[in-house]
């Protein structure tokens, strides 16, 4: 780690093919399409690295990205968020070639693509699945019927399917407590079939990274959008849905302060550069888990060790006895992000363990 | 509002020049210097703004920075973070016309920086008064003492003074408790004056934005170096630091779906565009206040109204029976955001009112 002279993104790529390999070996045994989220890597270069494992469709949360990634010739985009119609303009432009997806709540959304939309486009229906972050009632059976009318009279909308995150799996610790809310999300989507498909082959779309990394049972289910599990995180490992040697990204971060009086260490890594999302871990509200970097990479995290507190460039570690002895200032620790998407997003570049620059979308 | 289509900062300009000159003025009333910190706004721009006022001071929180508004001109700057003895020779290479202060805690540091600094620099050793983020316990005088003798037999290094951040006002409610921590720093700066201090005309400076806006006495003090007061946010609000109408920057956020049941609406505006701090208000966690945008700003927040969750691109706002019946799909709704140093940050560009663009460091 000898050019990290502040905080680097440090990416393990090894890691990340076989997070890709393993998830497209879970989604084929599961029988259902694996369309991964790419809200997390943000990155072209990193799409490739699927695209090698048969990858052709994709998932993104903006029009934004959308774009990005078509220039890079995916041709089967959904963009995973309620569409924003003040963006039409911006998404009419985007290369022909590339079919997209849309998310839709409302008649007014529907109403407003039916006129304004110059290309064909698959229209899902967000549900809401329990996290109440925002989609429809989903058993609320005839308003979506009404809705896959509304969308089969216009011409150029062509109604795909359900599609839901169950992103209350976020709160889960362990297999059990995945497995009760994958089963209800499970349960949305054999109703809606029941009482809505039957007679046509919609898709039904999950995302969430724990259910997607963990389950077997899938009925009902045809397609997956996981996105975290290319990186996993300290969140993704509290859960139960990785082990922390799967963690294919960490932040290299100069020490710059000792406290010996708490075991406590300060790096150079605040909230500009993990953002400011918080992992309970047991009682503990936590920020990142710190581990030894090498030029192999890493493994484990500190025994002990755990991120306390973050401000706006600092990182405040503590230590066990053991660890702390051992740092000193000017050294290099790695810590794993709380959250890898949003530390990607504000990190903005990778470096490999080879020392290659990956770039991403911002 | 005609051209926000996607999450926007906003910036009242009238505003920012209003809270500067208060400041200003609080500085001259208590008789302490005005050295503002740039880590907030992170634009040259705006740092214009403050030479107007005979600003030529200021505080950053990195070398990065320091470089970014050194070629602006500045030609006083303090880096307030412990110094990153890995980033010795981007420092080095710094025009030589700007004086630099540097934050240390250890003898270590002192003793590299003695080595392996090519140019003079002013060296504050940062203390404790309370926050246990970081600083070197401010009544081990004898460890102190030591420190400022190191430097003193140093060529380059010339003790500058005691540097501390009360970072714990920001749990504060209100004006009493804000005096109480204050009043805190002021005894552990006080102390040092009084047994290290006497003969030398040293620096005291504080830091925190609450106790700079709001209290009147400054004894001991001789410096101030807030940052956020510039823009102000919903967090410094929840403090007492100032009115909800003193904030000079929000995010301009399109809605994207309403959900009646619950009376919240989800707006393009999520922890990319916010990060994820949350601030305590009563015994709510909030993400941000939203409040109405005209042409000529906006001023309270919606009554009732609140953030109530962010993921990564989603804002979940709550809202009162009247102002959700007044919303629409594709409305622009603006979000005072908890913490608006970290949202500059990542929102990186500012539009004033009147529609010019304002970049920043990032």
């Amino acid at each position: 780690m000898k050019n990290v002279i502040k905080p680097t993104l440090l990416l393990d790529k090894k890691k990340v093919i076989t997070n890709i390999e393993r998830m497209v070996y879970n989604a084929g045994r599961n029988n259902v399409v694996l369309r991964p989220h790419f809200k997390t890597h943000q990155s072209k270069e990193i799409g490739r690295w699927f695209k090698e494992f048969g990858i052709n469709k994709i998932t993104v949360s903006s029009v934004d990205m959308a774009k990005y990634f078509a220039e890079d010739g995916w041709t089967d985009i959904t963009i995973a968020f309620p569409f924003n119609i003040l963006e039409i303009n911006k998404l009419n432009k985007i290369n022909k070639k590339t079919k997209f997806n849309l998310l839709v709540e409302s008649p007014e959304v529907i109403s407003f693509l039916s006129k304004e939309l110059k290309r064909e486009a698959g229209i899902f229906i967000k549900v809401d699945s329990g996290a109440h972050r925002t989609g429809l009632e989903p058993d609320n059976y005839e308003f979506l019927a009404d809705l896959i009318d509304m969308t089969d009279v216009s011409k150029r909308l062509k109604f795909a399917g359900f599609l839901t995150h169950a992103g209350h799996t976020y709160s889960a610790r362990g297999i059990d407590e995945i497995k009760k809310i994958h089963n209800q999300q499970l349960a949305v989507m054999q109703g809606i079939k029941k009482n809505l498909g039957c007679s046509r082959a919609f898709v039904y779309s999950i995302g969430d990274t724990p259910s997607c990394s963990t389950m077997t049972n899938f009925e009902g289910i045809t397609e997956i959008r996981p996105g975290n599990f290319v990186l996993y995180d300290a969140m993704q490992i509290a859960i139960g849905s990785c082990n922390a040697n799967q963690v294919a990204a960490v932040v290299a971060c100069p020490v710059v302060a000792k406290h010996p009086e708490r075991n406590e260490i300060v790096v150079y890594g605040g909230a500009i550069h993990f953002s400011k999302e918080a992992v309970k871990l047991s009682t503990m509200e936590i920020y990142g888990l710190p581990v030894k970097i090498s030029s192999d990479g890493w493994n484990l995290p500190l025994n002990g060790s755990y991120v306390r507190a973050l401000s706006q460039e600092h990182g405040i570690i503590k230590m066990s006895d053991e660890e702390f002895r051992k740092i000193k200032i000017g050294d290099i620790i790695g810590v794993i992000p709380a959250h890898s998407c949003l530390t990607v997003n504000l990190m903005r570049n990778y470096y490999t363990l080879e020392g290659e620059k990956i770039k991403t979308m911002n």
